[in-house]
């Protein structure tokens, strides 16, 4: 039983469906699918929870769904894959997705997750992409891109503004409208725009006091009328809290089962008037949808239903190799050579029990755990002495004194010495979120005693979320960020401390100093039902780089056991005003001795605004592969939304017409060339009012010259123009000035002024 | 015709006014004065300009009232006097002022601004006292007492959030409910509260949308109803944007004149019935109220209609001499003795020509000016060579080379240099604020050219608002900062610089590094009509202390010629509850060699909160003076504001039972004595509701057991209490967890417990 490209009647299902019937499959069937409704052969679809491996629970799992899964391939988080800056392979991790979904008839992988990181606290970052909404979105789109070839559907989540775990079911985002627009709703905007994902997944939370899952601007007026999504809009997990209001501002699906409370809700608001027929059309229709495009992957029954765990286990080991990221290399400490050279003192439980994703409902069932351990002593083959020491229990909170002096011995014993660190599972999950950003003390202490002991030490980072490096990171030459690197990260580091691979990854996220120096303190996670986005559009490195802090690693970060060099920086403006194109193209050389690979980053900034604007923001970036001695000419386009901001008067994104820099970079702070374009711009000219100031009516071409005459030279505008008090004065609004005694112009004769330059 | 506490019969003017009479009462007959009603012997009163002299527009001043005045003692601006910390000296400059402003039949003066210093940009910080309420309370209370002494009353303003220039008229301060509380309306509360001003000036701006002048929220639910007040509010002078919807939200009188056009609009809001009469009557009795306080002084005809220009000129003296901050004083180069060594090279024409004040409409025309270049010739009268060079022109943008090169030569030929730097008028006035806060260039290249010729340079510095350091204060042994200190300022720095006085100034805000580092970075000044307050809590030393940052100089320092020991710190709980007293008592000795006064700083840390705190808040401060050897044991009382925040979900002040840190020191980072004491709070426990999260039913006392029975133990309860996904399962709300499939509980039974448990 073949079926190519089935199709649902959609108008006719309609048709045929009772309300109650409507009603019903509006609500999960049970914790992971939807209704069927068999007299109308409209079949159950299935969701499972993501994003980095499918997390399909048997069907005897339990009710809430964080036991145990099917085996399937964990692949790096987000927080370990953005590292990577690499579309393409992320395309290739979602196809990858993809096809193990589909072989276990999963219609909906529940991501990927392109929240912002606004806090180094949030328990969920490890899930996330990045602080940088250009950056999430373009991963993110890539994954989707990828999934969806494989006829699995994304759901983009959470949208939106769902930046922390603490009362995240009932918190209030405060957030202004511009830093909503240009901070926390693009990347879903772009991932909508470019991949066009089968489902948007409502977030728990409020924003600016409404709950997103009941906001019609947010799942109606934004999502679908502005960005032209046209999927369907599913809860988060127990995210509904008013199923009628819910329902009519866009969210289709409640999920999981409310074992009929959803249902009578809608039935009841329909019989009161309070919902119509049509807004259960509506959603019927895209639920319908939804099952339609999930059709022929399940009905194409050549498909296999298993996968090629092997190949999937080598693209996870691939995604993992480029997730990581070089954070320095004092001296060359790595890459280590295999052939030649004492022996490697390996130290730290993690190398033998890698952390290889966080914890909560992202949980994978890994089909197999590579560890470093195992995959040094594979590679080395004995070429070179292997040690090995654990130094701590991952789970204690405090040192075992046997423990470290076995460390200090191996370490002290060695040539070089490799110390694997990093958060224990414990320390960041979805569902809260943490209080610090340190690593386990006896985890410090142990290294301090391994450097005292041989200070040719390397550091290797297991962590989802930013660690605190400063009072240690200045005592050894080499660290490695590794993130959460899924279940080849063991290999993956192996590969690239002996230089089997070339580390490329470059930091997604800034890694700050000291959490006093993050944006967010004093406003995270809020109090009183609400959190305060009080830093604004001054996130990651737009805070730090607008207010010149020192940082331990900026944004963009990453080094290589090879070297680039930039040059011959050429910016054209192609096109100007609604839609302006700016090409920009430039040479990258690889001037080592080694392949590598290197990610240009373009950052755009505005210093005319009129408006406050982050130093830079990163608007563009590319991976090139280069062989020793070759090079590449890389390009680059920007469109409007690169020099654009939100216009909260006008309503729509705006670009002042005058000088925009354009700085391209190895990193947000390594800035290799600079150049300059011209822009006229789609500026925005309010309209005068009553309330326009003395100043901006004088500056007005017609109603300029008419009340420089009306004011005259005598008593009131001696003063209006008085160098030392014509400023103040001039910043008065004019329907104030009238009110003045002596004041020549009169409230009737603004009034006519207004109606003859209102829309000027 | 001596008449002795005049009275007027309110009741009875009001049946004899008419509604027009009425009506005209609220509106200004001319810039400076409100109107009289011959036929019934109500008189006009005036109102003048202030606060730190008297700013009385002769008959035949300007419309504006922005040019000449009578000459008045001009004292130190508000950024000078608040470095006293002397409530007391604020006192008898207040009774000083009111002796000025009765001599001249001024009833009313406009002052004083306890705004907070939001950021150093504000063009009219030099009015206002401090980033901290409680201090600038205490001294706003102290300044009011003593003018109010004389039969004169203030008007305390600008009431409220009027914390920028920028768009004043027109801008919204977007503050969240604590921060408004804890931050920007205590310092008015405190006036109120101690001191009784007769009238309080409605600030130009906007505060969450509403004019303030409108808000009936803020000038009568705030105001009157919760504080007490019992005065007129008076409008910001062309502050009135919607006269009815002012006067009904309790701005009682509008200044200036509008012509007609107030009384006009309140006529008809009347005869619409927009207003009611009794809006009216309202108003016009606290009209008819400030003109009987008025009277005793207007009627006193045996009061001189001068004053002692001298005496007022001798306490402007000693209020600039405690006003002086001593920033630095390495290797004691300061104070310079009068009796021997080499000549002093006294350089910068602001030691000439000195800034006594800010600018705009507080501008004083003073009785005299004494130039600190004449003080020191005067006060060393040959004793040791002094020799001056301008080096700059005060209103130049750039060097001039001569003059430079004479300041260079004049420095290298000296023993010591004294170099006056500060801020040109044109820096910063009312009406505009400053774009950066760097002296001129030209006169920081001066410093360093005179520190390479004489590196024993002290600098003297005059600026009303924060000017950056860091890039030359390294190369000064001594920094003596003047702020504006008012006509006799000239003389107290001589006698500060040459040890005749003892520099006793601490600083009443911070003095950070750089702009980059300020609270308000990227919410300053705000854009799109509306000023985001995005720092909240963390202003001034609550941001750099919270944030742990480095600064030039913290809230609270000034150093002094002799030197001070803190010892034997005891807190003393008297009372706990709703009403609690902690009494503290502390030792001050001089341990140095000279007579010298002390500012004892108390600052409350609350680490055990439940919302997040500033690291540390001034609460109570004390000044002793000691003669060398000599002891005071200081007291003072923390009562429960003291402890408290604003608890928004309970809309009271609420401490919460706990440990408090008290620190006593000499500024915010030399605390030199702490301890803890326990309370017992007047806390707020939230009522139990159906969205509730799972962990507060589970934490009450009564239906955490119902709740836990309910449960079980099998199935969904093995979940709640799994160590891993436990505390994310109990962080959802009782009413959402009740939808899940499986959930023992149901929406009903949460209904029921929530009747039976909501109150307790």
């Amino acid at each position: 039983m073949h079926s190519t490209t089935p199709r649902l009647d959609i108008p006719a299902l309609l048709a045929a469906l009772t309300r109650e019937e409507k009603a019903a499959l509006l609500d999960g069937s049970d914790f992971w699918r939807t209704p069927s409704v068999e007299r109308l052969g409209i079949p159950s679809v299935m969701l499972s929870d993501g994003p980095h491996g499918l997390r399909k629970q048997p069907e005897s799992g339990d009710h809430l769904g964080l036991l145990d899964s099917v085996p399937a391939t964990c692949f790096p988080p987000a927080a370990g894959l953005a590292s990577s800056w690499d579309v393409e392979l992320l395309g290739r991790v979602g196809e990858a997705l993809g096809r193990e979904a589909r072989a276990e008839r999963v219609s909906v992988l529940l991501g990927p997750g392109v929240n912002m990181k606004r806090s180094p606290l949030c328990g969920r970052n490890f899930e996330y992409f990045s602080e940088d909404p250009h950056l999430a979105g373009e991963l993110g789109a890539a994954w989707v891109r990828g999934l969806q070839s494989q006829g699995v559907g994304a759901s983009l989540k959470h949208f939106a503004a769902n930046n922390q775990e603490t009362d995240r079911m009932t918190v209030s985002a405060e957030i202004d409208e511009r830093t909503l627009r240009e901070i926390y709703l693009p990347a879903f905007e772009t991932v909508v725009a470019k991949a066009r994902p089968w489902t948007v997944m409502s977030s728990y939370n409020k924003v600016n006091g409404t709950y997103v899952a009941e906001s019609r601007a947010l799942l109606t007026a934004i999502l679908r009328d502005e960005w032209g999504f046209d999927g369907l809009v599913v809860s988060d997990w127990g995210g509904i809290d008013n199923r009628p209001a819910s329902l009519a501002a866009g969210t289709d699906l409640e999920m999981p089962s409310s074992a009929g409370a959803g249902t009578r809700a809608i039935l009841e608001a329909l019989d009161s008037g309070l919902l119509a027929d049509t807004d259960l059309d509506t959603a019927v229709t895209r639920l319908l949808t939804l099952v339609e495009r999930a059709l022929p992957a399940l009905e194409d029954t050549s498909a296999d239903t298993s996968f090629d765990v092997d190949a999937h286990h080598a693209l996870a080991h691939e995604a993992a190799t480029a997730s990581a990221v070089l954070l320095k290399n004092d001296g060359a400490l790595l890459p280590l050579d295999p052939d030649t050279g004492g022996t490697i003192a390996v130290i730290g439980e993690f190398a033998r029990t890698p952390r290889i994703q966080g914890a909560g409902s992202s949980q994978v069932n890994p089909t197999r755990v590579d560890t470093a351990l195992d995959a040094l002593r594979a590679a080395l083959d004995g070429r070179r002495d292997l040690t090995f020491a654990p130094g701590y229990v991952i789970k204690s909170d405090e040192a075992d004194p046997e423990l470290v002096a076995e460390a200090v011995r191996t370490a002290a014993d060695a040539e070089v010495a490799v110390v694997f660190l990093g958060l224990p599972a414990s320390y960041e999950s979805e569902g809260f979120d943490r209080d610090h950003m340190d690593l386990p003390a006896h985890q410090i202490a142990l290294l301090h005693a391994v450097v005292d002991a041989n200070p040719r030490t390397a550091v290797v980072l297991s962590n989802g979320s930013v660690v605190t490096l400063a009072p240690w990171q200045d005592r050894v030459p080499a660290v490695l960020e590794t993130w959460l690197l899924g279940q080849a990260g063991g290999s993956a580091c192996a590969d690239l401390l002996l230089g089997r691979a070339n580390p490329s990854g470059k930091l997604a996220e800034t890694l700050p100093l000291r959490y006093e120096d993050t944006p967010a303190v004093g406003a995270f996670p809020g109090e009183f039902g609400r959190v305060r986005y009080a830093e604004g559009l001054l996130i990651g490195y737009r805070w730090y780089d607008t207010r010149r802090m020192p940082v331990a690693y900026p944004f963009g970060h990453g080094l290589s056991y090879t070297t680039f060099a930039y040059s011959d920086l050429v910016a054209t403006v192609r096109a100007d005003g609604d839609d302006p194109l700016v090409e920009v193209a430039l040479t990258v050389t690889n001037t080592g001795e080694l392949r590598g690979s290197e990610t240009v980053q373009l950052y755009v900034t505005d210093p005319e605004a009129s408006v406050h604007r982050p130093e830079q923001e990163l608007r563009a970036f590319t991976r090139v592969h280069l062989e020793p001695g070759h090079s590449e000419r890389v390009h680059l386009r920007l469109t409007l939304r690169a020099f654009a901001f939100w216009h909260e008067s006008a309503g729509r994104w705006t670009v002042e017409g005058g000088r925009f820099g354009l700085r391209v970079g190895a990193s947000s702070r390594d800035i290799r060339l600079r150049t300059t374009v011209e822009l006229g711009g789609n500026g925005y000219v309010p309209p005068l009012a009553a309330d326009s100031t003395a100043e901006q009516w004088l500056a007005h071409p017609a109603a300029g010259p008419w009340l420089r005459e009306a004011l005259g030279t005598e008593g009131f505008s001696a003063i209006m123009f008085d160098p030392h008090n014509g400023a103040m004065m001039r910043a008065i609004p004019l329907s104030r000035l009238v009110r003045f005694p002596g004041f020549p112009v009169d409230a009737e004769q603004v009034a006519v002024a207004v109606s003859e330059h209102a829309t000027d």
